[in-house]
Parts: C-alpha cells; structure tokens; sequence
C-alpha cells in the first residue's frame, strides 16, 4: 500500500501543509518515525517529538500550533487521533479473510452455520446454539447449549460462552475469557459450612461491545447479568453475577465489580478499581485507577478517588496533607509544647 | 414445573400467608417479580420492593415484619436465602446430565474411567490420571500426568489440572482455571540475573471445594500447595506456591495470596484483598476488600482493614480523619500563629 | 535417587558438618522434614526449625550461626537457597521427555516442525509460524500465523500466541497465558460512543523469559509491546499495548501495567501494583505491592511504595501518623481550647 499526503488528505477530509506528493507504505510511532512511515500526534506529551521525527508526514490536530520547524509532511484534521484510526481500520482491512468450518470441531447436530461463518479447529458449539451470520469461532472456542452469538462478532481463541448466554451483533471477545460461569452465591448451611446457590440466570451482552483477554463475567442467579450496548472493557476484569453495565461504560484493566451492582451509562473506570456489590453507580461518572467504591455514587458525572473513594478534588487535597504528615505532626508538637510553656506562664500571672 | 404456595411451604418447611392455591411456574428477582414467579426476600436493603412486586410468592424470613400491605402470598421459613437456593436446586435438577467419552478426546491407555464419567471433545488426560465417578470433563479440559480428580467433581471448559495435583470430591472447577503452574520462584545468579528453582511439589485440593474462572494455584516448590475442604474462591484468585487456606475459608474475586502463607478456617477475605508471604492468618479472621495485609494476624476472629490492614475500627476512625485533614490542618496553621502572636505578647511581658 | 551428604557436598561445593555417610531420597520443607530426607534454611525466619527439624541433611548458609544442638548433618554454601535450586534442578531432570507430534494438532502445510519439537493434542499452529528446536507445545495452544517460537521455549497448555507475535529462546509461559490480544485503544466516535482502533502492532518476547499462567500481554497499536530478556512475571499479570519491560525487571502477580509505559533493567515489582500510561521507571526501581504509581521515576534504584507511590521512607512516616490521626486530632483540640482561653486571658490584659 503506497499513499501520497494527498490522497490520505482527501481521504481524511484533511488539509496539507508541505510536499503533497511524499509517498508512505508505513505507520510508526513518532517518537521512532522512519522515512516512508505515517504518523500522527495527539496527546501534547508527545509534541516535543514532531520536530525530530524522520516519519514522512504527521497528522496533526487542526489547533496544532508549531514552536520550531518541523520536517515532515503535516495532514492537518480536526482529530488526528480519530483521523489515524480511520486510516488504520483502512490498513487492516487487508487481512485475510477467515472461512469456512474446520473438519476437527464439535457442533452439535441441531445447529444451524451460514456459509459466511468461521469455525475454528477444536472449537465446540453445543446443542441449539445459534449463530449469526459473519460469525468468527476461533480455534479452541466453547459455545454452550442454547447459547446465541450475534452477527459479526468475533470469539478468539479460547473464549467460552456457557448455556444460555447472549453475546449480540458486532462483538469481540478476546482470548480466554469465560462468559456466563456460575456467580459466587453460597448460602450458610451451618455455623461453619456452605451451601452452593444454584445459579439459573444467563449473561446478555448486547451489541458492539468489546471485552478484553481472561476476564470473567459470571452468570446471574436468576434473571440476566447484563453489558449494555458499546461497553469497552479492557483483560481481566470481573463482573459478578447480577451486574449490570450501562451503554458505552468504559472500564480499563483488572477491575471488579461485585453482585447486583448497577453502573450507569458513560462511565469511565480506572484499571484495578473495586466496587461493592448492590450499589448503583450513576451515568457518566468517573472513577480514578485502584480506587474502592464503598456507597453508591447518585450524582451524574461525579468524579471519585481513593479506597474508599470520594470526591476527587477533596481526595487529592487530604493527599497532599498525607504526604506532609510528618511536617504538621512536628508543627502540632511544637504548638503544644509552647502551650504548655504559656500555662505556666498563666499560673505565673 | 408447576406449584402451588402450599406444596412449596410444605417441602420447606414453612408457613403459608395468603393464598395456599396460587401458582408459580418461574423464578424472579424481588424488584422485577410477575405474576406466576417465585421470589424472596433476604437483603433489608430490598425490603421496599415487597410492597410492590408482582410476583406472586415471596419467601420471607420468620422475622420479617411488614409495614404496609403485600399483594403477593408469604412463605415464612427461617432463613428465606437457605430456602430459595434449596428450591433454585430443586429446579435446577431438571439439567441435562452429561455421560460419556467423546471420540475426539485424548485419553492415554493407562487410564480407567468409569461409565458415569463425561469426558467432552478436546479434552486431555494423560498418564496414570486417577478419574472419580460421576467426573464430569468438559471440552477442551486438560489432566495431566498422575493427576487425581475424585468423585462427582466438575471440571468446566477450558480447566488445566497439571501433571501430580489432586482435586478431591465435588468439587467444581470453572472455566479456565490453571491449578498446579509452576510457583514463581527464582534464585538472583549473578547481580542482575535469576535462575529458576524448579516447583517439584503439587497442588492438593480436599473435597467440597468452589474455584472460580480464571484463577491461578501455583504448584509447591515441594509438598503441597493445599485448599481444604469447603473452601470457596471466586474467579482471578492468585495462590502462590506452597500456601495453605484453612477449612471453608471464603474469598472473593481477584484476591492474591503469596508464597507459602498459611490462612486459617472460616475466614473470609474480600475482593481485591493482597495478601504477603510467610504469613499466618488466624481463624475466622475478617479482611475488607481491597486491604493488603503485611504481617501476621494471630487473633482468631479479628476483623482488619486498609494497606497496609490494622483493626477496622481504629482504620475507619483514621479514615474519618483522613478525609477531614484539610479542615485540620486550617485548625493547626490557625492556632500556632495564635500562639505566636502569644510569643510576642510574652516577650512583651 | 540416592545421594549421601557428601556426594551433595561435592556437587555444590559445600562443606559437610556431621555424618557424611547420611543418605537421602527425598526432600522436604525444613518445618516438615522427616528421616531420609533433604532441605535448606535459607529465610532466617524458619531459623527455628533447624534445632527440631527431623531431615536428615539440611543446607546452610556459610554464615549462618548455631545457637543450639542441631540434630541433622549440615553442608554449609556460600548461598544456600540457589545451591537447594541447583539440586532441585538435577532431581527434576528425571522427568519425562516429550517428544513428536501427535495427530489430533492443526499444524499449517507452511509449518516446518523439527524432530525435536513436541505438539500435544489439540494444539493449533497457523500459517508461516515458525518453530524452532526443542520446543514443547502443550495440548490446546494456539499459535498464530506468521508467529515464532525461540528454540527450546515451553508453551504450556492453553497458550494462546497470537499472529506475528515473537516469543524468544529459552522462555516458559504458563497455562492460559495470551500473547497478543488487541489492545485497548478506542477514539470517541461522538459524544456517547467509541470507534476501536485497530491494534496492528505485535508483541515481542526476547530470551529467558518466564511469565506466569492466566496472563495478559496486548500487542501494540502499532510497533511492539516489548519484553526484554530474562523478564520474571507470575501470574494474572497486565501488560497494556506498546508497553516495554526491561531486561531482568521482576514482577508479582497481579500487576498492571497501561498503556506505553516503560519500565527500566532490574527492576523489582510487587503484587497488585498498577503503573499508569505514558510513564517511565527507571533501572532497578522497587515498588511496593499494591503501590499505584502515577507518574515517572527517574531516579535510579528509587524505592516507593503507596496509592499513589512516593518515597517508601516517607510513605511509611506517613502512614504511623495516619493510625495515630485519633490521638493526633484529640492533641489539636486540646491545644486549640487552650488556646482560645489564652485569647480570654490576653483581651484581660
């Protein structure tokens, strides 16, 4: 693939701003950018990068503003992050094309697989599942009993999908994760022992979500564990049985959600963050990496740090208190022990 | 399944308030009840809904004491969690019962498994395995060399039991959880490198045990690693090598336990929680999610907090604190520059 | 296997004290030890059970110091955990090898495999991978088209390599590890939702490399998550797209780290500990678990530890204030109280 910065530009509905003809056949990073490589700068930290670069042509924000002069090529557009992306799907969309039904899988005779699906080797799909068309089972891939997987979406090598649960149109679901294991419900059955909650509920995820590699989403009890339409969620996350994600919640890695809990829609989680269970968390709130949310959060857009977690101007400001602990101890000392000194002074008058 | 309040007071031992004829032939969560389902009512925190579900049979506690009118017909039993999941069981029996060895399987010759066995597609058993009655081996399972599993234990898709590790009886394993990896240990060779200590021990999982997806028991160096009876872990639970957890010990998701720590019976450790090596954990001691625990807790039922995990009580009122530092430290800075306009005034004198 | 104190002596190096004819044929934790068998004292917090441990041989430490009668024979090393290793290592060696490709496989007809390589059962090799010698693939691994796999390398089962992603020589990667998956890159399509962005880099594992099981490692957006020779990594680790670990840099389980951080050579990493995006940390830096760190360390050999990390130092004076903060804000009361009689006293005067 050969593009010119003018054919790019009109692609990106961008403007150029040097040699509109320089050719590139490569993307890089603009930190490591090579002559022939496209590239692109987004996040300000990287500024700094764009008047060393060796890349070809840069893909700039329109409100970029240049310091020093800068060698390459520049494509201006209103979002070079979203405009890159663009041109990467562009890029992608050379791979090849996965097809067909491997002769070494397991699929259950009452199942139905439109000749536009991919099933992998050692792949297994049990019995009445239901599978859209354009569907991608990858090798090594368990598909329960009365289990439905939407048009386009992809499992990758290694995801199960348990009887009974849902995953809709134009999913991916990264390798290993396991959708629809029994929730954690045990009941006391004595003083000092358990007894197993049967846990008769499925998963639902709706469509376009995108879940990452070895994250665990656990059936609920009864009823549906449910991921809204758009989740983005990142590896190893857990969502207990019972949850329920609201449209397009975001949630970076290794975070976890306990039973029954309630997230809204629009919600940024940092990674490693926990929250209770039966909580209701509103839509739009952010919550920062490694914090533990305790209560539920009732106000739209709130944004919340620490374990645990609380309004994160107040966190930050009690933080910084924290880290001067020592300082104020000795002020606090040295305050007592003067009046201590006035007492005495006191009982003098 | 059909069945009326009174069948159902009668196989739980309950009392019947309303309609003994009314029937259910599905189960509900309280807040989303209809008519003809099943419900209960265990959490206070649901209380509210009781007064307006459509379901119609609520099993409640002996306890409950309403305080408006309820439309549905009441099973008071002793403890309504214990009941519902005692019938979820009932309902759930109806499950289809897996039997018999797939012929894509991979079973060496030495091994005898019983005819109540089920051994699912892609599954692996190697050399000397032991293999229980009842077993149930799903696809894409893997046992390894001499390894063990007991009697009516379920290994669910996707589950690795390494070479030597034993799992005792009814137990059930969920999906892609790895028991008997190697323990993570390594000896410094030189300033900056490190050599491997091989883990020649095993992992010995007793009888009774729940281990979520995903979770990770390392091997022992030598000996054992060893989950006792009745333990329960939620999923992306790490075990280090050579940790003991004690008799129906409970632990929520994504809690790590590191090397050869020994936790004690009936405790239970929240989600998140980090725990250290060569630790001893009493009986009966409580964790709050997301503490890290440092050093040893000798204290039979002692309940801590926070990272690093002291007391709850001194935690909490700490944390009060914490929060408060801003507003104290304006107290400090306030009174110190009283105190030195008393210094003035004492030079004064 | 038979070995008596003084043929271990000569192996290691050491120096007998006691019954150089003594022989063992097993080995064993020194709390635990029984007749017949060998161990080690390396941990001074086990030094107790050297005076009524029953093994028969146990190694020390050149410097370490009897404050009692010790029954056992003693062979004395300049480092007595990494000599224990080394035996471990040669008892080890008497497992079976495996060896040769075992037909259930999906091996791709571009795939040249060597003699010496091992397939099991289940496992899937895509298109153009390339394998080098002595390579063990483990029942149910996959191994993407385009990718490599060092000489002598371990997958061990449920691997997943994922296409053109590089594993180098002499590495082991642990059950259900993912190397590969895409990483978590969206761009804000509008005000509500998210375009993925392709993930079209790869990983790169370089030699001697050791990651634990139920791990997550992403290929970069493009370019290479990199992970540097002689890397330690147990399980359910995080490593985010375009990350690059430096060589022998060692990390616990449970770590994450986002998205282009850079961590340096020797470093040491403990459990649960998160590391934000776009950092850098230098060589040998050592972060306490379940540290969260927030923005670069430049200083060579820093030592930090909390949520946010600092200065462990500090952190730790931090913290004994903190648990003191009850006691503190009672000493600021009283002092203010007395202040403010002070007040009274002064408009006296």
């Amino acid at each position: 693939m050969e593009l010119t910065a003018k054919s790019i530009a009109e692609f990106l509905n961008g403007k150029v701003e040097g040699d509109q003809e320089v050719v590139v056949n490569d993307v890089s990073k603009i930190e490591e950018g090579k002559p022939g490589s496209l590239t692109f700068l987004a996040n300000p930290k990287y500024s700094k990068y764009i008047y060393t670069t060796s890349a070809s042509i840069v893909i700039v924000n329109d409100s970029f503003v240049a310091e020093k002069i800068i060698n390459s090529t520049l494509i201006r557009v209103e979002d070079a992050y979203r405009a890159f992306a663009a041109l990467l799907e562009m890029y992608n969309k050379n791979t090849k094309k996965l097809k067909g039904i491997d002769p070494q899988t397991h699929i259950d005779k009452s199942v139905v697989i439109d000749e536009s699906v991919y099933v992998g080797p050692f792949a297994y799909i049990g019995e009445n599942a239901r599978i859209g068309k354009n569907v991608q089972i990858h090798p090594q891939v368990f598909v329960g009993d009365n289990a439905e997987v939407g048009d386009n979406t992809i499992l990758f090598p290694g995801v199960k999908v348990f009887n009974n649960c849902i995953v809709g149109k134009d999913c991916i679901i990264h390798g290993g994760t396991i959708i629809g294991s029994d929730g954690f419900g045990f009941a006391p059955k004595n003083q000092k022992d358990y007894k197993k909650v049967p846990q008769i509920g499925n998963v639902v995820i709706e469509d376009n979500v995108e879940i990452g590699s070895n994250s665990s989403i656990d059936r609920a009890t009864m009823g549906s564990t449910i991921i809204r339409t758009g989740v983005k969620m990142d590896n190893l996350v857990q969502i207990a049985h019972n949850v329920e994600i609201g449209e397009h919640t975001v949630m970076a890695s290794q975070v976890g959600i306990a039973g029954s809990t309630k997230i809204g829609k629009n919600c940024m989680i940092g990674g490693q963050v926990g929250i209770v269970n039966h909580l209701t968390i509103a839509d739009e709130v952010k919550i920062a990496a490694q914090s533990g949310v305790g209560s539920s959060i009732y106000e739209k857009g709130a944004i919340i740090q620490g374990s645990p977690a609380f309004n994160i101007k107040e966190y930050q400001k009690s933080l910084v208190i924290f880290k001067n602990l020592p300082r104020i101890q000795k002020e606090i000392h040295e305050t007592s022990r003067l009046v201590k000194d006035f007492q005495v002074l006191k009982e003098d008058i």
